[in-house]
């Protein structure tokens, strides 16, 4: 089973925090140019292939803004991308209906200091504050094996716009969990964008002179 | 409740670290300009808010002084600087009147060091060693929830000068507590400015040619 | 024993990721001028020597593809290389006779996450999907001690086309094995690549436009 | 206590770092030109100052040698340098007599795996493969404190070609342990050389053109 991910086109995270970017610019009168500055065009997912679903993890980074101070703050908070998606037969999976979740910083603590019988869901709305507030409901939980042997990792998503209820469950090895939990304690810093704080690479980052205010998580468009 | 951090402004952390930069300055002959050098210029604080007060937690970078023998050494120390707010109106916090608290190298290794039922109190005196000595008292105290469900972070500073007394109190879940754990660990080598040692930036940074007694913590002249 | 090791030229792990790569490269039609951007040019194994053998350590960090449409994504994976040599004298290992295995970034999750107590095993079929599937099979071992001091780290590798079983079994103590697991847990999110998604080095890497099916273990072609 | 090293001048641990370099680049023929590659020009130990002893904790980074071939090994491997030192007054420590203690990436091993109750001790032999071997031994040991808060950390060194026995003991609390811990779990893959292994920073390297055995400890030459 481990063999088998080798085989299988990567499920592509990063591309799906690009055109997420593409989306939420638009909404937001294209305030920033994420091009050559965010991670979007590298693309290294941390997939797990099960029978019947599959996920992907990576990170998007935050995007900053320039104050008229000079001073750089945190324009839209980075996450962990979560991307869901059906088997639909031998090493397919279903590409046209991704679901997706996007782990904002606590969330990311949560998975991070989670014991080997712990459990933790998270919800979200993506239309929060509009006025489809509430027709769409994703829940994504981590429960543990009933042999303590790993968790399962499964996203619902409700949606009563389109009268539709979606459920992807993908069981993951004490091994693969391990990974995520390493790779996630990796991301955070860098997700949180304290990398940035440390390391100065100063300079080329195309910057804007306006602070809006925070962004909503990355899947909210869906 | 998660959800309520995201609608609002951050608390710049970094910013007040670079107001206290300059009231340092001052304070020992403008020893050091260290615009452009240290990480004052980028904003990407941890900010925890909950209903009665709020903290940010961000990394300060240490600054770095060059010796007449070519040797660069640690100037003023870094620290993690936390800035409590207390609330004051539905998601409005008192900017105003924030507190500052800045921890050690060593008491972020303690609060990295915690297990579940652990806390700590750390006392600092702003005036240490002036003629003020004993006048401002502030301790910030982590304690664990009696369900044993995240923390208590509290500062109370006692300012016998304008005999003030202030208290602020913010509940933490587990999960906001790992990602402080897990910020304060990827920033402790850098706050020690192993960073450097190990990385070797090197070359453009704005040194000056003598060595002062190490500068006390950055919230002193508050 | 622990002065030992220092006396003994370092078993070079990632010269035998290059080798690697130009054999793989050979058998891809070259698809990756790998010179000058993984790290196949610089040996720092870790390496443990005792009594009868001796294994190294190393990251193969993973080669990337850049896409018609911009985009880099992961091409050949990145892995932990171990080396086993048995021992043909006193300091003497036999480097003629090496035996290698690739860990996965998900293999790497199991070691990483091994308690004092926990073993863990994996099997790899350097042949997989050719003609040969089957006749080779590789096996890595990691068991605790009865003493619950450290471990065995055992490579066995029986190749029925050579009518060949070779067996290699190297005792680790808990502080080496501590390293191994630091130094992984580094190197992880290195050979997942998540460290240029988060770093963007970007610019001069020399890719190619098509992306190629997922590479085997790089021990395969042994 | 714990602000009274706030006051006191660093122990450079990296100077000493610098001064073996040179010594032993002597003994070796000046094989290294480490100037403007080594950490050794940036300072900014760890330092733990207390009532009868003080001690600093630095990483010294290993050095490369390029080969005839182009492959780049490590030459001397890194360490992490302890210096003790005697108080000698009233926040005054003995400057004129330090003892050095080179912990090798495997000894870290051990202090970064050491849980609250363990303790571990370490035998070096500075004169090793020469005519003075076992003439001068030093051991360090870190041992629980009896209430299990926190560890002693101790260096003996019995010079016999002097007839000489120091003695250093340095009571460490849980929270500088801990530092300690994160601080040598950060520096570990740097010691070892693989963050060069893995971020490539290429070029500038001062390097020569043949190996040469592996240099022993670098407070062997003491």
């Amino acid at each position: 089973m481990l063999k088998l991910s080798r085989l299988l086109p990567s499920i592509s995270g990063s591309r799906d925090c690009l055109r997420h970017s593409a989306a939420f610019s638009t909404a937001t009168n294209n305030k920033y140019a994420a091009k050559g500055y965010t991670s979007n065009r590298i693309f290294a997912p941390y997939s797990v292939y099960k029978g019947k679903a599959a996920f992907s993890l990576s990170p998007c980074l935050p995007t900053f803004t320039k104050l008229d101070s000079g001073a750089v703050v945190v324009d839209r908070r980075g996450s962990m991308m979560m991307i869901f998606m059906h088997s639909i037969g031998e090493r397919k999976y279903d590409w046209e209906n991704k679901q997706r979740f996007a782990l904002s910083a606590t969330e990311v603590g949560s998975l991070i200091s989670m014991g080997p019988q712990d459990s933790c869901e998270f919800f979200h709305d993506p239309s929060m504050l509009s006025s489809n507030a509430g027709q769409v409901r994703k829940s994504l939980s981590i429960k543990p094996h009933a042999s303590s042997n790993g968790y399962f990792v499964s996203l619902t998503v409700v949606n009563n716009l389109l009268n539709t209820k979606d459920y992807l469950s993908v069981p993951v090895t004490t091994a693969e969990f391990a990974v995520m939990k390493t790779a996630c304690s990796f991301a955070l810093p860098h997700i949180m964008g304290w990398d940035r704080m440390t390391h100065q690479s100063g300079g080329t980052v195309g910057l804007q002179s306006k602070v809006e205010p925070p962004a909503l998580d990355l899947e909210w468009d869906k």
